[in-house]
């Protein structure tokens, strides 16, 4: 059985986000009055081979912890689907 | 009433992912043998000042495909939520 984890990694709230802010901009001259904040993350999508959800889910936690997050500046969280 | 846009944008199937190509190795590295594929993506949450929820979706739909998607390489989606 092989799982999908859908993992979105995004700065925490008291992180400048240069992008998002250049995003907002753009939006602004862009006509969209009606667009506020506009906050910028990451979004992966890995395949794990894991006949336990709970392997597979131990597993998403620490390649996110290790390797696609920086836990000082950013958070992350997942959903799992069977694939 | 506000929306919250939370979008994402995937490179197309048949575009090569060199990004998560080396996320791929990075993993199997650290150990992890069980990943199979790892494709990346961005993660955008933007909040719409509109009072109905088809203004919102539409106003949506022309910022992925005007600023924040390429719908050439990629492909976006996006859930709207009541802030």
């Amino acid at each position: 059985m092989a799982y999908t984890a859908k993992i979105k990694v995004t700065l925490r709230q008291s992180i400048l986000d240069v992008q998002g802010k250049a995003v907002e901009h753009a939006l602004l001259n862009l006509g969209y009055g009606s667009v506020g904040s506009a906050r910028i993350g990451k979004y992966i999508e890995v395949s794990i081979n894991e006949d336990d959800a709970l392997a597979a889910e131990r597993i998403c936690n620490e390649i996110c912890l290790k390797l696609l997050s920086n836990p000082v500046m950013e958070n992350y969280s997942f959903e799992l689907e069977k694939a």
